[in-house]
């Protein structure tokens, strides 16, 4: 694995938490796992010369620009990788598919519908002359959610009953958290729901293979004036002067039917004091369950009706395994893998695609998807006039 | 404690599941609190005289009658208990008032709204003469529950956020399992609704202290005809010949806005494989967080916001110390109680509330409005329209 | 199930927390179970007049009595319940067994070997004329436990090879904590060794069928003097004036061999903060493994190395189903058991045992083995020489 | 940071499992850390070219070499890094630390006393002229452990009464494993011992402040006999034609005194079914206590005795916070780390003490008197005689 030909070049749009992230997959994706092609870090982009400078210098990336559409242009980029906020992503997107780059687009895949059918549309254009894209919905890529999805696959559970899934965060309770990009309507598109409500929507229509039909919801914003962030963008901004109106959801909501029978709740919230990543998903079918929590990403519970009835139980796995999904090239048994490892999980099953010429999921389309239902959410939720009061009762104390 | 005054004379109509919980209770109360009056289990009722001629012997009862009116006019019965099905509850309930006996009344507490209005008005006027009545919504006495009360009205939680609570059971997966009465609608007024949904109503809004005042909903039926029960009014009936079709809802699934500004969630299923008696509830507030699950209904957990950033968690408490409520009369720290010590628990404030003239918690306008949040889930459900479909996205699989 | 014939009368000898346990055992047994005999409450003994009085009434004792040896020797009581320290075991036990009464006698068995071995004499002496005998290791009857030893005698867990057995407590931590009796060697025997520690020597030898061969071990008292209780006697009595001498050991730890090639840790303390009443047991085989913690009593822990290699875990065993021991007759699955119920399926089986002339485990000779294991860890904590210290190495601080 | 005097040059001699782990470390640890320093990756040392050649290009060493003497030799190489079998520890950091180079050893520090005191008086010798030496027990730097640390430290627990520490793996349950390195005592010193008792002993130290001082022991080799290894070396070589003796311990177990007055108990075990990497530590003391389990290592619990009363209980940290140690450096709140993250840590902690001429820790000398401790074990269970057998009781069956 020395030539030339064998290398992809990659260029990243973006370096705060998803631009961390996504370096240290390329960084060692080759180190872990034997594969066709070798990740070259060629070059990061971002619009603060002073800042894109010494994340290059920091993250390892060779050179750096201040201007997306130069590391699109460029002939030594094979790959774009696209971890900037919503509101840019389908332009780059375009711009990249266009220039014939594969794109790797972080999620949700944009902030509208409308976007994300253009980006849809162009990638179908771009697959023409085989040039790939995929979003970023990474937690497909924990292996315990991958087994997650095996098993159901196999008919273990059985008919898919109930889904109950929950994002559970709590990084803005404190009313003076400042008023941060991700509250802004205009760069996030939405609070919650886009944010950490997309990824269980993706994760539960996933490991189920059932799509989410028809909803009911709501939406709330329990803080809706904020301080300004000193400065712009950061997530951890520290508060400044004056205030500004948070213009997304805190939580959403919502019920729903999937495709295949199966009801669900989904619940995205970022003021579940006490909760810092609870990504939780419980899976009753007629002939066994499965639940998942993300801060205990190595395991998974797993229900199997077909054991002797005294002998039933929820059984922890610990999907450490060397037979369980990307983990032969990690450590032995019980040693544990940590968040990031999904991202090189996913490096390597998009640097495999390329090399392969297979399409890599999730596509732009399930990404497409996924934003309808955040869409049907948000108009289900402004529908405030659909829901049902509960009659006034005999006046009371508890 | 020797006298015939300080004896209050129960009678109880049922001997199934809630008989013989009640039953334990009344056996028992006295023997591990102290209280001003001494609870004599005086007469059983149910309408099979060999059934409940055998269950007055088994449970301890000194009489039996196969007539709840004979049972309700008796002279020497002081206190009504019953465990019948829901669409008994209204009729010997208001005939037990009138007869001036004090009333304990299961849940929930009638089949439909009118009816517990009925009982609520009888239970005012009867309140007149001194005459009490409750409703058995035991898990308020679960000692971890109270504590969770406790903690929110102090204020430990700040403002409630979020109510996630869900009842998993899975004892009518198996599509043969019998048309007991609990699946017939005329015997049980809902399905999983009524039967354990109530209880998760009842005890978020009591724990919190905010009711419920919109709801929206989905119901479901996922096996629609069973096989007929060899004997009527089983739990645990064997499949006889022939089926019928199920006329309640296997699970129900809403949201709700509170009027504290919380939102909710809220789930009760008998089809969540692997889930026996899993009342689980989770409250979010701006300043800590509490957890339950009646699987474990020894622990409580609690996070508490005011902790030192670095020590913050979720704290498992064990509900067993003698300064938690109900438990200085039990064992020491450590020892665990179970299931059925609610109910002696309820017992207890049952007396202690007859003997000091006070009113009982909950009372039937409690229980009430809780029939009145079923009927607007009833109801919300029924309104399919207004629901949102997701728009139909790009053909693919998962 | 009504004549005097089918009655046996029970005469308990002390009214503390065992008396408790126990009345709720003998109160409720024949309310649960179907058999073919019925424990009468007839009197209960203790030696102050004013408290056994009021414990008979509270307790539901028929009559009362200051004389343990008038209840031995009165023509009505068929059966002898010793719950009194350790000290008074063997004169109360040979007692009723010279007069012709079965007897159940709380654990320790006694307080030295030799006591245990007299008692052991005139239980086989007594058998000879139908008079029964057993020792009241209560654990061995909660479900979890008996589905562990199941699991082992039908062969799931293969060869044994480890046993790590913890009881835990932390309610004399304060060393303001009184002297009661469980802290003086004269009335106690021994400390945290003899009390809890001789709950895991039964019960890990119960479950796995193999009996310990040979031991070493320390005691360690970490408070040596404690303040004198106001009354005597007491559990919780409160710290009076002067203080004294602590006697027994206030933790003990154990290594051990079993004759079936098991090795072993043992370790019984009342020092460990924030453990209530942790019995945890976990037992490894070259197949399988088992967890248990009396903390979580309905709940058992099976690691099946049978199954598939990536299903492989810790299964979680709610054992509640009805097919699980002692659980027909309690409640439907899911709803907790309680600390007190395995007192019940005691007074079951020894109820059943004298029905049907069979005999009770375990015996008066189970026990004095235990006390045989517990003497043997006595004498090798003692033997301080045989340990050998560590080299002095650098001197350096951590 | 970009100038040749600002970095270390790595020589790291073995390739296999630590090899990779500490690749990794080297890999990251600057594009996750700013340090005045920076690794870089100079040369690789194995025995079988083929198989050092394909290390090197794919863990990203620069060169490699077969003579782990030239790696030592040469001039330009800063640091040497130990990561081969305890039997050439002690000749290969001699050399090192002669020659002048920095040297990370991994544990134990050498397969005998005298091998790790030369080692000591080496790295005494050789710390004069500023070259350091650190020994690689890597699991102080799991943040959880670190907070243990801390939190005793501040007097958080109180006098420490109690460590109870165990590390269970299950790798060599099955009979047919392998004859591997680890389990020949020439190579790797002893068994289960060494390999992973090491780490309880060294991390329960490293919290409590408190050295081992005096033992009881035994050893157990469940397996005597296995088939020799096709491939030499490999932890998961296959079987191939033949059998070997086992000359090492499977599991070892020992009771301990500290010199600050705790009791422990120790379990090292590879043959404990089910647990895969399961350290465990636990740690009562009279103000609190801890726990940690390495298979949930973001995790700590911690019982704090100065809460209130009805509050307290073991509360789960979830060690992900920025103000936890090494932690501001990843990702946010929630977001687990894996097992290799606490190499990183490590190679952090040595590269900032090289720079900043610091003692690194745990030094030679901790690794010695860690040694030390395994020295007296090993003795304790050879003197079988001070032991003391269980009197037989009566023969009977459970």
């Amino acid at each position: 694995m020395s030539t030339a030909e064998s290398e992809l070049r990659i260029g990243m749009v973006g370096y705060a938490f998803m631009g961390a992230a996504h370096s240290q997959a390329w960084r060692i994706v080759n180190r872990v796992y034997d594969l066709p092609v070798r990740a070259r870090m060629a070059m990061i982009c971002g619009r603060d010369e002073t800042n894109v400078s010494a994340a290059a210098d920091r993250l390892g990336w060779e050179r750096y620009t201040t201007s997306w559409r130069e590391l699109v242009d460029r002939d030594d980029i094979d790959v774009v990788d696209i971890c900037t906020p919503g509101d840019s992503h389908a332009e780059i997107a375009l711009a990249a598919l266009a220039a014939g780059k594969h794109v790797l687009c972080e999620k949700p895949l944009a902030n509208t519908v409308a976007e994300a059918q253009s980006m849809v549309a162009a990638a179908q254009t771009a697959r023409a002359d085989g040039t790939l894209s995929m979003c970023g919905f990474t937690y497909r890529r924990v292996p315990a959610v991958t087994v997650m999805r095996d098993l159901i696959a196999a008919g273990r559970l059985g008919v898919i009953r109930h889904v109950r899934a929950a994002y559970l965060q709590d990084w803005i309770v404190d009313p003076q958290f400042p008023l941060v990009w991700r509250l802004q309507n205009d760069k996030a598109g939405s609070g919650a729901l886009g944010d950490i409500g997309a990824h269980i929507i993706d994760l539960t229509q996933f490991v189920t293979g059932q799509r989410i039909a028809t909803v009911s919801a709501l939406t709330e914003t329990f803080v809706t004036e904020r301080p300004l962030p000193v400065g712009a963008g950061s997530l951890t901004g520290s508060a400044g002067a004056g205030t500004g109106p948070v213009t997304v959801d805190d939580a959403a909501l919502f019920l729903a039917r999937l495709d295949g029978g199966a009801v669900a709740t989904y619940e995205a919230t970022r003021f579940a004091t006490g909760r810092k990543n609870g990504l939780r998903v419980e899976i009753n079918g007629s002939q066994g369950s499965v639940t998942f929590d993300l801060e205990r990403l190595n395991e998974l519970e797993f229900y199997d009706a077909a054991r002797p009835g005294s002998e039933q139980g929820f059984t922890r796995i610990l999907v450490t395994e060397p037979d369980h999904p990307y983990l032969s090239a990690w450590w032995p048994p019980g040693h544990l893998i940590g968040y990031e490892h999904a991202f090189t999980h996913q490096a390597r099953d998009f640097l495999d695609a390329i090399a392969t010429g297979t399409d890599p999921r999730p596509s732009f389309a399930d990404a497409l998807q996924v934003q309808q239902v955040l869409d049907a959410v948000g108009r289900a939720a402004d529908e405030k006039a659909s829901w049902t009061d509960v009659d006034a009762g005999p006046d009371h104390q508890f």
